[in-house]
């Protein structure tokens, strides 16, 4: 099944993906829902960000060719993760399928993208097993972990480099039908052109285990979204690139760059 | 004026702390609202954490005495930030005013507080300068950023040793009326007995400086709050210790600690 959270004559709701229709919910999937018998073409709906957690979740360095890349391009010896450690970010960086991500007037060219899975949490949750993690899950959506590389360098957090406004597109939508992650690949396009492949269960930690080790600390609520980090290297992004970032069984987010003058 | 977040009959709701009495309104602080003309003893409600914030900022180490005791206990230099880098941290850290902070079973005894003032954004904002920084402010609270030391030195990030559920005690509720931030006092106790006290304007970036950066990329939003780090350092707080982060002027914030077992 697949959630859609849209806009259409000035409301927002949930709404269920079916071929080009969409069926609309009152309620939402985190809780109680309802079809209200109205449907609507996929096409004539503004599609707006999944949803806005209530804490945003982010993995880092989670994909070992990727550490060795970033390694590499900072002049440092790659240095991979020994424990799942988890990170935070700006809800207001979220914007959804279609929307612009706007380079700031003055950043450098290094704007890149990092396409990721992300874990999307339909239950309150605490010390879960491994085993049982994936339990907790509504679904799956995909993110576009956009990121200033000078500042990732320049600054002590990532505040900036990775949560600037319109930096997180997430979407189009949460596939709650993910037989088998292993089977997955993340197919990362510029304007058209195939820029990346991989398998995206490659993980140095996989998200059973991040929910897992989170869980025994914080309490996952509904809603809450955990970007599952990104492989490979990305090319600077410029002013008129469209980035499409695939995620085979999910769907695909796409998303036009503009830069702020 | 003194906005208080509050529970009473199984209702939530936001109220004017006037004296004794709680003036109940409909809606909230950060958009509309009107008195209800229900009154409260404030000895009757619940207090709940003043504001949930769609993004939770918080600033590390922003106090010279802080950092030098910091690094001093980590065996390193001391290393102050030569600019404003915020952070983010996780919702579900957030407990009110009277609410037990809970150490987990497997945590060491290294659980130390941090009094905090933390800025309630209250007008959307982007832009801004210095000077007008302050004004998109609805008021300050006191947060309590407690945070286990060895989790601290061990994680690449701060995940768990800062956002571990019961971790950010906030409240007990928003001042809007702080004429002088330079006049301002941050007086931390243990079980009564004053173990810190500290100007809590004495910071390396000031909280309009902070306001003014992080705007000039993100979005500020009502609800938002910005934890502005604290000064000094803590003893080990144990099972059964209360701790009241009292900031002059603003009011005082008081847990409980309680391990688990």
């Amino acid at each position: 099944m697949r959630w859609v959270r849209f806009s259409l004559s000035g409301r927002t709701a949930f709404g269920i993906l079916e071929g080009e229709r969409v069926v609309e919910v009152a309620g939402d999937p985190f809780s109680d829902w309802d079809k209200t018998g109205q449907v609507h073409r996929f096409a004539d709906v503004k599609v707006e960000v999944p949803v806005i957690p209530k804490t945003f979740y982010a993995v880092g360095l989670n994909y070992p060719q990727h550490v060795r890349e970033v390694a590499a391009k900072r002049g440092v010896e790659p240095d991979l993760p020994s424990q799942p450690d988890v990170g935070y970010r700006a809800n207001t960086g979220l914007i959804a399928h279609g929307a612009p991500i706007v380079i700031p007037a003055d950043a450098t060219e290094a704007v890149q993208y990092e396409g990721e899975i992300v874990a999307v949490i339909g239950k309150t949750a605490k010390g879960l097993s491994e085993d049982e993690a994936l339990g907790c899950l509504l679904g799956y959506t995909i993110g576009n972990d956009v990121s200033e590389r000078t500042w990732q360098k320049s600054d002590r957090t990532l505040w900036r480099a990775k949560n600037t406004d319109t930096f997180a597109p997430m979407g189009p939508w949460i596939e709650t039908d993910v037989p088998d992650l292993d089977a997955l690949e993340t197919i990362v396009r510029v304007n058209g052109a195939e820029s990346i492949r991989f398998l995206t269960n490659a993980m140095l930690f996989g998200i059973a285990t991040f929910l897992s080790t989170i869980s025994r600390y914080i309490t996952l609520v509904p809603g809450d979204v955990l970007w599952m980090g990104t492989d490979g290297s990305s090319p600077n992004l410029k002013h008129g690139d469209v980035v499409d970032v695939e995620i085979t069984g999910i769907g695909c987010l796409t998303n036009p760059v503009i830069k702020a003058t």
